[in-house]
């Protein structure tokens, strides 16, 4: 029996690069695609038209399947959905709202969907909604994530026993080890963020690149609950925000604190004192910039003989 | 080659109970022992002569290995370790505290030592201070837990490359599926607490059991970050602390709301909504309550077909 992921999106390896803000431009995901995982671009940091550029340098870039992140939240989503219909993509993976709004136009034209959610309830919607697959995100994945603050670890079985379609870990993925305990968890795939955020393709700021391959243990945490929970790495902002919460401020003030385009100023202009600066909790684990393909050819490696160490494993 | 925590405790499957408060007395850990699994008496919930007896009692209801867990923070942890000594206990696990005050005087005496950790720092330390194995435990474990928010799936495979020694996986292990994705992570051995909390055998107020195994999704959150960060089940004592957190309460605050005698409240007395109840986040996968060796067995068979399915996985 094939790997339902591979089988799905047609790739050789179920290794999805995950489509990050101000990371994932055509660059890096044609790098994952062609070698042998699925790149996604993505959407959520790209005015309409640069979105188009990026469809359109990936399909020159390369011959393999690959696709688009949308944050379902996006202003303007309607524009984002026409662009990604007129250029034919075939892969989608929607995120941070409701999967039934979208899914049915999606479908319609013949493009899988994948959906990122962080509990049960919205594993189960996005079924009903119609998706071919579910992208579970645990606590420690980087940018925004549940409330429930459930990890991968107590995510993965609880999503896979609830639903029926291939499920896709995502959330302190680092290692081929990593990856095959989200398989032995009950996963067929594993969608991997800060290791690529960190890549040589990335289009991350360097100064970003290098704070990401410097972080160590406990150099991230998950902030702005009130408002939107996302896992930062803990800068000179991010402290601003946990004097800020410490202090009992409401939403309006952290909203004031949080302004607008701090992503962009830390991630893509490389402020690392004032930038908002996204990643997950295994970029403690991230030692180098690298090439994506290398990066995807250590996870396979890993896990190949991750496996075969478990199989023999005498208990 | 022998799994080397089977080999370091004499036990039939690596499979530890943890030793927590109000929950693990001679009945539980003589139930586990007497299973094959590694039962241990949780001393933080107990006077000193009270833990004399549960040790004479355990020892009385199994002839097989058994253990005492001691947070190296207890006071008058001197008596408590002269106890331990002179009822001969072989087998004792050190939590929140220093492990190279205490390692020398248990080790000195025969006395195998493991030691609970939450971050690489302290794993090195306790490595130094001759330990023979770390119990490393995840953001997702019940109680108390460390600052680093560092969930199992991130922390296992940063242990389990810093040391040599055998690390036994904490946090989030509710199944055979969770034994074997620790272990592919490094683990040789796995932690389990949420689970036997909710046993039988366990010495949890009726109510307690109850609301364990009616815990869903989320009703889990570490709380009191800013005294000792600790996971609490989400009741009208959390919903104060929560309360009084948000509108920026200060330590003193914090510790006069906290006041004294909660935990015994709540998981022994069996008041839900005053009394502080400490469980893991992997309680909503639990769902009834069921004799000790039953719950063992369960995840023993399923760790056993899991390492099937995964040996014989495609991919």
């Amino acid at each position: 029996m094939m790997n339902p992921i591979k089988e799905l999106f047609n790739i050789e390896y179920p290794i999805i690069q995950g489509g990050m803000v101000w990371c994932s431009g055509w660059k890096l995901a044609s790098a994952v695609s062609n070698a042998g995982g699925l790149g996604l671009i993505g959407a959520g940091s790209m005015h309409p038209g640069v979105l188009r550029e990026h469809i359109q340098k990936c399909r020159l870039a390369t011959a393999n399947p690959f696709g688009v992140n949308v944050p379902l939240l996006y202003p303007g989503i309607e524009n984002i959905m026409d662009i990604i219909a007129e250029e034919g993509v075939k892969i989608v993976f929607t995120s941070a709202g409701n999967p039934a709004v979208w899914t049915p136009f999606l479908k319609e034209r013949g493009i899988k969907v994948a959906h990122v959610i962080a509990n049960k309830k919205f594993a189960e919607k996005a079924q009903q909604s119609g998706v071919d697959a579910i992208v579970a995100e645990g606590f420690e994945a980087g940018g925004h994530n549940g409330r429930e603050e459930t990890t991968t670890f107590c995510l993965l079985p609880e999503i896979c026993d609830a639903v029926s379609i291939p499920v896709i870990a995502a959330g302190g993925i680092g290692s081929g080890r990593a990856m095959l305990a989200a398989f032995a968890l009950g996963a067929d795939g594993v969608q991997i963020g800060s290791l690529f955020a960190a890549s040589l393709e990335s289009s991350a700021h360097i100064n970003f690149k290098n704070a990401i391959i410097n972080a160590e243990e406990g150099d991230t945490k998950l902030s702005l609950k009130s408002l939107v929970p996302v896992r930062l790495l803990k800068n000179e902002f991010y402290q601003q925000v946990a004097k800020a919460e410490a202090e009992g401020a409401n939403r309006s003030e952290l909203m004031k604190l949080l302004g607008r385009g701090r992503a962009k100023k830390g991630m893509f202009e490389g402020d690392l004192k004032e930038g908002e600066l996204e990643i997950g909790q295994i970029a403690s684990a991230v030692h180098q910039i690298r090439p994506a393909a290398a990066i995807l050819q250590d996870i396979w490696q890993e896990f190949l003989s991750e496996k075969e160490r478990i199989s023999n494993l005498s208990v």
